[in-house]
């Protein structure tokens, strides 16, 4: 296999983008991160989008075609992949092997989803748990995960003060982020206090409803400095990827996202290294249980102490013989959570993070080892895509 | 590259599958793959699946973690690709380079639709075209093909028997396909007078609506015999993709497919043959007149000739210095249009057919080159993709 870097990255801003369809955000995202890269339009040999519903959301499915021809980018070949909520970190992985296996040498990746343009956006997205033994009968997301706060306070003895804190420093350091939903700041009595949503989950819990589009682009990195400064190359060390029963109620545990541990270990043994070498991570915090249950599963903390690492400094960090510096940008619950475009940015965050790109300004994270990894989970953890990323080739 | 070879394939019966759910389907097709290669579920490394529109058609998204599950081959990597009608053929695609990377030695590639569980399957049909200025509007996919007929009827002067000829041998080829949808012979008359649909085309010129699911197993070629037997294998020469503008309206021409064009000239060019060569292919022919131009844009006679090619022996056979037999599995119109099925069930035809395989029976072509052909196309051409056959290596 050919190795891989990223060259170029571009996001919208996340949020109720009511002035821009489903096409315009798309279009500027894959705009902004060619710009970004510095790299003709003809460059890109293949694309490929995570979109988990346009069916649903806006009307529009074959939007492989729809972006190619809003791009301009005809007749280059244009995929949709789709896991529900890891949408996104499947387009990455898909243009990872497209550029691997030397089919094409630069490939955009990009993810899309406009979310705000139906009445229930929750109806939509429980398509994503198993229609037939969970949606049909009434589960929607926030009450799947609920049930797994419920079952990790059970277990672990988790307060919801410790719950509450992710969400704190979720907001915290959204403030810093200029493409985040919700740049304020919160505090612990702001989230226990917020609307009940399916109890012990609080709207400050979940993560919103988001328009959103992100791109990132992709290419064989022998030739990376044909097209962009050196500086600005980073390099995927793995791209991994595993599936678990779409039914919760299926799973040996309700507090471990199995897909995640074994994705995350086949990243770490592709990547050669240990979790204590991460610098930066960004992890898929629907609601704010899953980014705790997370930290245990990439192997930052034992079991049952994700709790309680949150929030031992000003960022969500874990003190893990270095520090592990935990969704920088705001993770899904204060940068937004535009499906398809989540996994994406988290990947492009990690992009920026690691080569210290001016985007970050205050909230930069020190970069020891230059070393961060993604998690982006479908569903209740039924897919889970993991990429850990290097300044070094 | 690795070369990729074929090692086994599977489907269900396409049609109205009132007695099999979703699951059902794509469980069956996916066994009897794997039956078929004579491997074991654990061989597996990964998955790719396509499917148009789980969200709309059964209320399902996250058909990666489903399938997974219901499989039985969690934790392996699955992924949905979707391109509207030529999603199966994306799936054979992906998979194809997840197997040339390197990063998989046996995939698995199937595609699945159900679409009778809904009443109004044309609507959801509809998502395939541009959502903002054609499906708005009120145009179905029936009334988009029916323009390019009345259009190829303008430019050629084909007459409504030449068109009607392609239903009356579709289904005479699919007579003898087990797996047929429709298995019963019609008439010129029978095709002309049939309920009109969009005019000029009658209900005899569309493919149906229906339920299926279909599988392949790809695998590294230089490993191919550790799995099946010599006799078993056929290899894929080439996996080309490419895309038009989504809508009908922004294109050069409405009676050619530019992606085709482009797509099946990338893919001679990569088999490293022409035309001619080819003994046996299988065209998405959802519309009558769709066959009739792909016929064309693949190479097989010149522009305005595929309405007067069509018919001149038993099959629909091309006299191009040699023949090429068309669609002898019946193609979409006679042999059934489970969406997300197609593309893996044409290339699973040209399988069969280069192998001799016996569920070719009476339909048996004659195999003189050892090349194939697939051409699956989404919407009215935004996305095209084709795979050459061969049963040399």
């Amino acid at each position: 296999m050919k190795e891989v870097a990223i060259i170029g990255y571009g996001q919208t801003k996340f949020g109720e983008l009511w002035d821009k369809s489903f096409r315009d955000v798309i279009v500027e995202s894959g705009a902004k991160a060619i710009l970004d890269a510095g790299i003709e339009g003809n460059d890109i040999g293949a694309m490929y989008i995570g979109n988990m519903s346009g069916g649903l959301f806006v009307g529009q499915e074959h939007i492989s075609s729809l972006i190619a021809d809003y791009t301009g980018f005809t007749p280059i070949p244009c995929t949709r992949v789709e896991a529900a909520c890891a949408s996104g970190s499947l387009a990455v992985r898909s243009a990872y092997l497209a550029v691997a296996s030397g089919a094409h040498e630069v490939v955009l990746a990009g993810g899309v989803e406009k979310m705000t343009d139906v009445a229930d956006a929750t109806s939509a997205i429980a398509t994503a748990a198993d229609q037939e033994w969970e949606s049909f009968f009434g589960a929607t997301f926030p009450s799947l995960y609920a049930m797994m706060a419920k079952r990790y306070m059970y277990e672990y003895g988790m307060t919801i003060e410790e719950l509450s804190m992710w969400s704190v420093i979720a907001h915290d350091n959204a403030s810093k982020n200029p493409y985040a939903q919700f740049p304020f700041k919160t505090t612990l009595e702001g989230v226990i206090n917020a609307s009940p949503v399916a109890d012990p989950l609080t709207l400050m819990h979940c993560s919103p409803v988001s328009d959103g589009g992100s791109a990132l682009i992709l290419c064989d990195a022998e030739k990376a400095t044909d097209y962009a400064h050196k500086d600005d190359i980073i390099y995927i060390k793995s791209s991994t990827q595993a599936s678990d029963t779409i039914a919760l109620h299926s799973r040996e545990s309700m507090t471990t996202l199995k897909a995640a541990k074994v994705a995350s270990e086949q990243a770490y043994k592709m990547a050669n290294i240990t979790p204590e070498k991460i610098d930066v991570a960004e992890v898929h915090d629907c609601f704010a249980v899953n980014g705790i249950i997370l930290l245990e599963d990439l192997g930052f903390c034992k079991k049952g102490e994700g709790r309680i690492a949150v929030g031992q400094e000003e960022k969500i960090r874990i003190d893990y013989n270095n520090f592990v510096t935990v969704n920088p940008s705001g993770g899904l619950k204060a940068a937004g959570h535009a499906l398809g475009a989540t996994g994406i940015r988290q990947v492009g965050e990690i992009y920026w993070q690691l080569k210290q790109d001016k985007n970050c300004k205050d909230r930069q994270v020190n970069i020891e080892n230059g070393y961060g990894i993604t998690a982006n989970v479908g569903g209740t953890g039924g897919t889970v895509c993991t990429h850990i990323l290097s300044d070094k080739k």
